[in-house]
């Protein structure tokens, strides 16, 4: 049987390595490779900050080659993508940002891709993210919602609010595929969709996706 | 069970449809959709020109329409795309081209991207889908190999004509990871990717990876 | 004498082809390329689909073909350039696209261009068309009318609507020269300009004038 | 009677001036705008610096708007398009730099254009027009052949130069459409266009193109 | 002791030369290179058009050449950066533009810069600037508070239009950086960088910073 | 008297910030602001990979915050530029990346930097820098030498093979300005400057100067 894809919840909130846990639930497939979802233990609550992104990037590594031997593959839970390029350096392991991830899923179902941020700190980050991937050309904006990591769970306010952000995106913006902008949204997906009318991409799902081609064609 | 993604070879020649569904068998799994290929009865035996690639989208559309409700996905299986924009509109499901996919798959696999191409007239046809896709900023060059479609199961000649290519893009024009540029070639990849020491995407698997995950996550 | 320039317009409406033959009228220059306009039989009503864009493309071609050793260039007059690429492989003769050509034309009257397109449903095409073209930096907006191709005709309400979408252009996009985004256009053109006071761009006029450059210049 | 285009070669070298006379003249057509070739007295021999190019603007913009009042169009004939924005403010009539002209007609017959130089000390000025025009994506490369404008009349010198330049763009640097960077280089483009297999651009033939255009489409 | 930096004001008023003067002061320091500030007698009273900057690059390169054993750098102090790629060519010494030293300073400073113009007919010359510059990702926009050079001096009134001004630009446009788009507003920056909450750069004081490295490191 | 300028070296190398120290002297001008260097002790010896890039970003947050109150700006000597953005948003006071400084200062002294790098597997890290800043239009390329940051001190092989690469950027890559992509290598600037004929550009004597503007003009 093939070794697990390792899922890394960066931050040290359970609460939404369980929702990552839960949603990535569809692409457990019998006969396709296991999947794990751990938190890291040295992680903050949320990851909000530049500061906060790189200081878990040394830990993040070394979970990483710790585990190595036991995966075939890992996925880096925060949309901020902390320490993609170290672990790419550290390990011959295939290893997908979901910030990353979302990004190029979303060029397959639209033409111009919009994010919903948790705070307006985001947006910054977000945007040398898109400059250094190379999509600014495919760039529709960034709306964000005003709640931290930790306050996603209000679940009437934040559906709400990821709502009015989406229509943004969509109406005024002009964007026609809508990005969660962080790994504990997954649960807003389904609704939002609907409502918006729109493609509405999970970062974590998108990178366990091709995680999952990637190990099935190693 | 869910409707099977139906991937559609839009050239006529099932051997180039028997080596796709060869290429995709590790991404049956079960559980998960089943795969389904067809190949376009009304395409050329290859598709080698613009004039090819436009000829097939009427048929490939109407193909598309008269399944939709049996399928839960669609793929287009030929590297230029045809159709992909036209299949979009023409049925709700996701419709992934292969050329989009292994490009958006091979930015999380490396920094810039190098092509295996058939044919030297496929040159600008591909670069005006970089442009289009608004990859520019990640595309390292486009090697030709000089075999028509039907010529690719020579394969001695094919595989040594690809390394020759593979090693140019990663040496002399910076490519970091390799991408097939052409549905014909998957039988190749794994050989190639050992020969050259870099991630060599398959532009079918690429695509079918993602549709797996677009039909488990409606 | 000169081979005549053949404007083919590839959607079947002869309406169409008669406006198109009276926009092209000032060009038709006594010591100059004769230019004849033709509709394609096989074409839509109108071209207001992708799909649409690539049926047209073998009869197209087909037509070119027959009438190459009669032509000396071919105009292809519909906004989306319909088998450019391809008409281009099928014949030596220089092959313009309206779209293309206006675009270019614009790129010398202004600094950023605006697009006064048919339907909603165009957007997404011209802004691949854009980028595809590598134009990105000179395009300052897309807005439709929300009338279709045969819908031209009813000049009070077109031509308000085109004053309407003109001034959101100028005003609250940027662009300092507009381009009338369907061949159907040409009548407004120059009412609009006045309207406007900046210079309007009717495509296959576009075309005509760098066809003429072209045949009279092999 | 149409008021004649008027071009202006901004080099005092009358030569030049009666090169480009020469060259334009299958565009003066009967029922056709006149098209009368100036030199501007106040002009250095040749424009090979910026202080040269910028030297010019001056009286460029006076003998504009001394003869707006008979003129129904400028262009402005220096590949460096000295003035260019200065002369549109100074007229309300539709002015052409060639040196544009060149480029955004290059982009309807090739994917990626090269220029063909006459000193390497204008490459960076021609690289800097690229990025303003915004057509980096377009640009194979620039090739110089290290002859100065009054040098251009060497005829089977240049004509060598041309062709070693020539086939290195195309080549090595991948252009499928080559530019003559210098209005004094117009008798050498049929030959070479034939000894390249590729389309050619004289960039004044190309400006005046554009100029009957805009005069026969006010 | 160090030659000068020498600044060259381009227009002909000599406030605005009093007014760099007084704007450079803190960056003469002892030890450092003296700052001298030239009025260029033949300048018009304000730089408005790009005649006017064409105009001046004649004598402003002759002043250079003039002073150049006497001089260790040289900046051209108008936005428009008039003659900067002429003066290069005509003196080794290292010469600054403040125009193209404001955006290089403004991009250590934040993600994105707005400029604040002094007329509507600056825009179009200056996104030339942002597009030959190659600064076109990191351009947020540019307001103009319709204000002429001469214009500059009543206090109460551009203060508050370049406050009005560049809120638009933080607030609507998204920049963090802001560059004072004229040579004589550095009398508003640090009350507008008060009011604004964001970095407020002066052209003259970003190119004076950059020519002191230059003549401290040669 | 003003606060210092600290300038931190996120190595532990104390020959690297000795070196920096002394290429930095020609900037501590009288009346200017002082400039101190200080090592941060938890830096590896070198860094070498995007972990040790991200490793250090805490460490030096908390140094820059320990030391807020007693600095007037700051400077990461790294040309990795580790933790830019989040030194941003630890501290109000201007924070300077030398990579970054270095490239927005090469744009003032040519057209198009090259970067001349330790390791060949700095490469990745430097184009996803260039892309990060928006900057690609003025990349000309970049040549590792071989040596890490501990093998800098070898004056004699070091010299030579950052002139092999230097000369490779000048001619095979058209780079005109050329810059030192190591805070180690400030040593042989001058003598490289001479030996290729372009500016070369010291990272940290870059990012200095940029600092002291910023801390003269508050």
């Amino acid at each position: 049987m093939s070794l697990p894809i390792v899922v890394v919840n960066p931050n040290s909130t359970q609460a939404v390595t369980d929702g990552i846990d839960e949603a990535i639930e569809p692409l457990r497939l019998e006969g396709g490779p296991p999947i794990e979802c751990r938190t890291l233990a040295e992680g903050p609550p949320g990851i909000e900050t530049e500061e906060h992104s790189s200081a878990v990037v040394k830990p993040l590594c070394e979970l990483i080659r710790s585990c190595e031997a036991n995966a075939s593959a890992f996925v880096i839970a925060c949309y901020s993508d902390p320490g993609l390029h170290a672990a790419r350096e550290a390990t011959k392991r295939p290893v997908l940002g979901i910030g990353e991830s979302a990004m190029v899923t979303a060029l397959t179902r639209g033409e111009r891709f919009g994010i919903l941020s948790i705070l307006e700190a985001s947006l910054p980050r977000h945007r040398r993210a898109v400059r250094r991937a190379g999509l600014e050309a495919r760039f529709a904006g960034d709306v964000p919602i005003g709640v931290g990591v930790t306050g996603l769970s209000e679940k009437d306010k934040v559906h709400e609010l990821l709502e009015v952000g989406g229509l943004r995106l969509r109406d005024e913006l002009g964007a026609d595929v809508v990005i969660l902008g962080c790994a504990g949204m997954a649960r807003y997906r389904k609704s939002l969709q609907e409502a918006l009318g729109l493609p509405v991409i999970d970062p974590t799902q998108a990178a366990v996706t091709l995680a999952i081609g990637a190990v099935r064609l190693p």
